[in-house]
């Protein structure tokens, strides 16, 4: 099956955050604080996924707490923090959610995230990926960890399910509120 | 016509932020402060640019407070953050200064930059803009956003408008105040 | 002899800091703090080698507060900051732990990592080392310091050692932790 | 005449900072502080060039708290800050030092370190450096600012003076403190 036929059945896109929706740099501040940079162009492709009416989510085996509020700010409907068995929490979502698993779809870059690019309908692996990951996901981005990789898998799914003109009507509709990526 | 003869009409340069004049990521505080890095060079390009009789503006999707500081430091004229129709700004600007859309230049990464990119004399996309806005663009530098991409663009302009020995006496005409850039 | 058999011979593995675990890059704070930037796929790579009974340890020549808690966290058996003469250490660690130099191995980027990387039974550099470091090494990353390095060198001796069984089962074991990486 | 030849005659080694000892970025906390990341192996060679009796010296544009620190650590021998006119500077240091110009070296990468790098015995330009700079320089670094350019310009000096033995002496003669890069 081709990605755009996979693409065309999402409803929902969840996503890895070390590595994935960062660089996986961890910068540690004196008081062993973690620090870390995400991206403002995968920030709108979040956006432009909820304004065309796909639901978004997040399962991470860290936690942190400007993650809690950049997924708030983003309107991230699933946020999963401190997940060593992913999968379990893919099949809450899934259950919760009413979706089959080839109606979402996941982006990862490392060995925690396998078991579930495996089963999801559509499976994304970012530029800089472990090996063993990128052979076995439907989709490698351009764009490495943090730099845009998220954005470019978004895209994928928005332009295989032709939302672009919803979207632009959507935006305008959008009250000039600041800050939404 | 070529990028020279658009450059040569130039009065005023207007630059995005976020992935334009940084290179797009958000360094996340404990707190949801989102750091960002502008760039030296492009610090040096927008006082070369002022030297020059340029004016500079900036008009950003995003708020943040140490772009106020910035943009005071570089004595940008016009700087408008929190917007989301960044069309109806530039309608705003050109009537404030009396311009026609060809005496203005703008430089942006994405597709919130698309419509103004669209109506300037000289638009500029950064080397890693999106690829819609590259496409729509007249000018893409070298550098990718916050590494120098600014810099080149107003140096195109400096140098069609054969600007260099003014700025040489100017900045010899310059105090000896530190931390221009 | 090959890499993959002085691989299998590994009990204990040994990293630099700055510009091996880290980029290289000491971004300033105010008051002369350095802030430095760790990889969540090393740390992933680190807790592996942990599952899978390899020791691990640290000699750097610098110090910083950030590194005691991440190497805590990570459960690093040997901790060395503030070191000049790494040679010294590594007769220490040698003794306590009752280990041969061919049981050892080390991963560096600069000439102060030298002395150690040639006496271990395998000596790996970071891509972006120092060229006499390259010249006098095993196994050279494909990763630069701070974007993996350590991992592919950590992955190297786990598949010498066919250890990816008994980690998957240590991996079953865990109780449901967070953050581990 | 050769590089070589050049660098066998000189005696101190004068640096840029913003571009040169840094990436050029400058990261903005809310109260419009400025970070920057200098590289550990840019240190190293400080130090070095230090034991091989050279003299070492900083000229930037910019004013920062945290460079006041880091040269003081790395006993750099002239620091100018806040300096528009750095021709001027140089001036003053190599009266001061008794130096003529061909004993001096000087790094940088932006059009205001021209003056100085057209006058210095051997002048070096970062990967990165502004294409007038480099025009104007005898010797490129591999290396972009802020990622080890200034060790390699460094080590350039110190091979064609024949310094490694004399450091190596140096280097077992230090007292074993922590953190001198």
């Amino acid at each position: 099956m081709e990605n755009r036929e996979r693409a065309q059945k999402i409803k929902m896109i969840l996503m890895d955050v070390d590595g994935t929706l960062t660089d996986g740099k961890l910068t540690l501040l004196p008081d062993g604080e973690e620090l870390k940079s995400y991206h403002v162009r995968d920030g709108l492709g979040i956006l432009l996924a909820r304004l065309a009416g796909l639901k978004t989510g997040i399962i991470t085996g860290k936690t942190s707490k400007p993650l809690e509020i950049r997924a708030q700010k983003l309107k991230i409907v699933e946020l999963h923090q401190g997940i060593l068995d992913k999968m379990r929490v893919l099949e809450e979502i899934l259950d919760k959610h009413a979706l089959a698993p080839e109606e979402v779809a996941f982006i990862g870059d490392d060995l925690g995230d396998l078991d579930v690019l495996k089963k999801v309908g559509l499976a994304g692996a970012v530029a800089d990926a472990h090996p063993v990951v990128k052979k076995n996901c439907h989709f490698i981005s351009a764009h490495p960890g943090g730099g845009g990789a998220v954005r470019e898998f978004i895209e994928l799914i928005l332009e295989a399910q032709d939302k672009w003109s919803v979207i632009q009507q959507k935006v305008k509709g959008l009250s000039n509120v600041s800050d939404l990526t």
